[in-house]
């Protein structure tokens, strides 16, 4: 062996394991991830709608506001939950005070004619709430339907 | 240090370089990988049977047809949706169409007495839809029970 | 090159093979994994309750008791299946012997005035039945609403 290969040789093997090690550092952050969950609310159900931001609440309460993104996503039947005089209304200010993320389906209003002047002002929108859904999912966020 | 372990190391550390590479290749290829979703129909409630079938076609349309893989899990109380009568039948045959694949369980099917006769053309069968729901979220799928 | 450097990048790569080779074990044992659900019961509805029931007996009589594990997590309106008196309640035994683990929101019973008193012998506590079912998910579980 010569030198010139002997130096390539470790610095191969030091570089694979720098990056095993980074990889390592990476499933500890995965393991402390912060908790993250999208509540689907599709019923045109205000006891589902009480539900939906109970659950927001206590999922706060139990592993801190700092430790979990909490999102609820409205679509379908399930939107009138949003509009600006729901009988939720209050519950949506709070929810939003408190760093829920509450996200209004486009889709689902342009069909229901609704414009974001109906809407609640705390709310934000995404095209289709569906595909919210799925691609949060996609990103590793737990699923609820209350 | 002779020639021969000299070697030896150089391969380990060439190999563990190779494979480190093939590791980083494959959390890429997880990065551009398909939209896929599995959607439940559980309710004996043809609302919700047209609310299902307008989710898979907004994801199709959100995010592009060729993007997506959309499975509709029909079982228990929602094995009507996929008779050949049902009030959505036509549009059962629209989703097949545009690649929606559309399942029934058949332990439901035993349970209610329904014959691959008593059902839609365009379905397929599983041995549990509640088994199907399961595999595929362990598979990456997102869920969704509108 | 010298005999010391030398033994350290082989060291070196040995260790990193070591590391690559067990993460390789990992990915095998992933792949393997028992299968795992949660269901979800946060209705106040007994054909609810005996659907979750049946979804679970078909989930461990189709793949084997043996390959799932199967945890049915009831809260909200969905607390009173697993009331003592419940209309469900040998069913619930008959879940627990089969190895089902059934569990009850802690928050939810404090909410209704319920004390262990009240509820199934079999059943087990979660001090917040949704933070339960957000955990399973991101520790891999399927998640199963019926």
């Amino acid at each position: 062996m010569n030198r010139r290969s002997f130096i390539q040789a470790g610095a191969l093997a030091a570089s694979a394991t720098l990056l095993i090690a980074a990889n390592a550092q990476t499933t500890v952050a995965a393991t402390q991830k912060r908790h993250k969950i999208v509540i689907q609310v599709s019923d045109a159900d205000p006891a589902k709608w009480n539900l939906a931001l109970n659950n927001a609440r206590n999922l706060q309460d139990d592993v801190g506001a700092a430790h979990v993104d909490v999102e609820i996503v409205a679509y379908g039947p399930g939107i009138g939950m949003l509009k600006f005089d729901a009988p939720v209304a209050s519950r949506i200010s709070d929810a939003s005070k408190a760093g829920v993320k509450v996200l209004a389906c486009e889709n689902t209003m342009r069909g229901q004619k609704l414009t974001k002047d109906d809407m609640h002002a705390a709310v934000g929108y995404v095209p289709a709430g569906v595909t919210e859904i799925m691609k949060k999912q996609s990103e590793g966020w737990a699923y609820l339907r209350p």
